[in-house]
């Protein structure tokens, strides 16, 4: 049998597990105290440790042991997206995208907008859920929503980062896996459902975010944002 | 407001949409005698028509007029896959790849399967509706499930086609976005929740299906196909 994986942002700190974590060793997986168990920090590390008391609350650890860590990333992907109406779509990319690795999820609403709240705390719990399946070290950040206008005017640093967006228009613009510059960290906006308005990709662009395509479907917004995300991925991985 | 996109398998046999159909323009769009609407044949064809008769199980159109026509693709997708245990995963990645565009979804139980038996008819509907939505123009194939001893001997031509399939080993092999060449019909298998067993494996190489990764991360079966997908239109996108 494999070994059961927690999620703790910090376990060198506090070696108990959070109630979340603690009901599923206990009621779902039915671990016994003794058990040898693996910790991820979302963070890069990786730690082995033995699970002392186990209780549905809060379980206990000890003999936490470091048995892996990853360097930062070379390069980081940052997705802005506006919600669907249906949050399933939203969560099912949420799983996807901390899947195939993606530094943080951040929400915003615009004119256009078909959502204008959500339920932080449940992506979170699917961003950990899928980091613990997919034995990625590193935990999606899930951030709040806010207004595009916000984002629109995000200062970046041109030689490190690369402001994109997903551009729905009759202009000659390059798709994405022919847009980016190898290893840098990557902002990349996808509009709502109903699209962004006339001005705010005029906005957009007036702030060099660089406009791209995704192909001649039209894809719906939760499908764009796990595509670019995979794009950035594939164009490293070609060019390696 | 646009203009509603109906399927019809073949507009120009009989000019009549299916009872599904109907229903989506009677009772969901409330369209009315005499407006226009698109008609998607899935084969590669679009055509305008007139509706006549607005009715919930058999509207009738008139005035059928071919508009748009695309020519075969230049490369073809065909997933074969192991449906997961949980449905619903196999039904976001049949919408999702079908946005994407995908020829055909094969599926197939093997050793380790969680799942014999899929709906079939379900899955169809699915595929219909991410073609009207996606605005492509060629409706993806679902296949009735089938043992993998059937698919592992599958004989093609090396000069037009390429066989691959996701193996999980600690061996070193190419990620699929650099296993594949241009221009070509690609068979891609992905294993189930329990991956392939050992002889499965041995099985598929012996017949040379050609062995690929998809990164270090471990994704689900749904998450594995639609990164398949995307990673073949992906390479000719940066190739072009």
């Amino acid at each position: 049998m494999s070994i059961a994986v927690f999620y703790h942002h910090n376990p060198t700190e506090t070696a108990f597990l959070s109630e979340e974590e603690s009901y599923h060793g206990a009621k779902v997986l039915r671990l016994k105290s003794g058990q040898e168990i693996h910790i991820l920090d979302g963070k890069g590390k990786k730690f082995q440790a033995r699970l002392e008391n186990v209780d549905s609350k809060k379980s206990t650890f000890s003999n936490l042991k470091l048995i892996e860590q990853l360097e930062n990333p070379p390069y980081r992907i940052h997705l802005f997206i506006a919600p669907t109406k249906q949050m399933d779509r939203m969560e099912w990319m949420v799983e996807k995208c901390t899947e195939f690795g993606i530094h943080s999820i951040h929400f915003f609403h615009s004119r256009y907008s078909e959502r204008k709240e959500i339920k932080l705390n449940r992506l979170e719990k699917i961003a950990i859920s899928a980091l613990k399946q997919s034995k990625n070290l590193f935990l999606t950040e899930i951030h709040p929503i806010q207004p595009i206008k916000q984002l629109i005017s995000l200062k970046t640093d041109a030689t490190k980062e690369q402001k994109l967006f997903a551009y729905i228009t009759t202009e000659p613009i390059q798709s994405l896996i022919n847009s980016i510059e190898a290893n840098k960290d990557y902002y990349v906006m996808i509009g709502p459902e109903g699209d962004f308005s006339k001005e705010e990709s005029q906005e957009l662009l007036k702030n060099n975010w660089q406009a791209f395509h995704l192909g001649k479907a039209i894809l719906r917004t939760e499908t764009a944002g796990i595509a670019s995300t995979l794009a950035i991925h594939l164009f490293h991985e070609k060019n390696k």
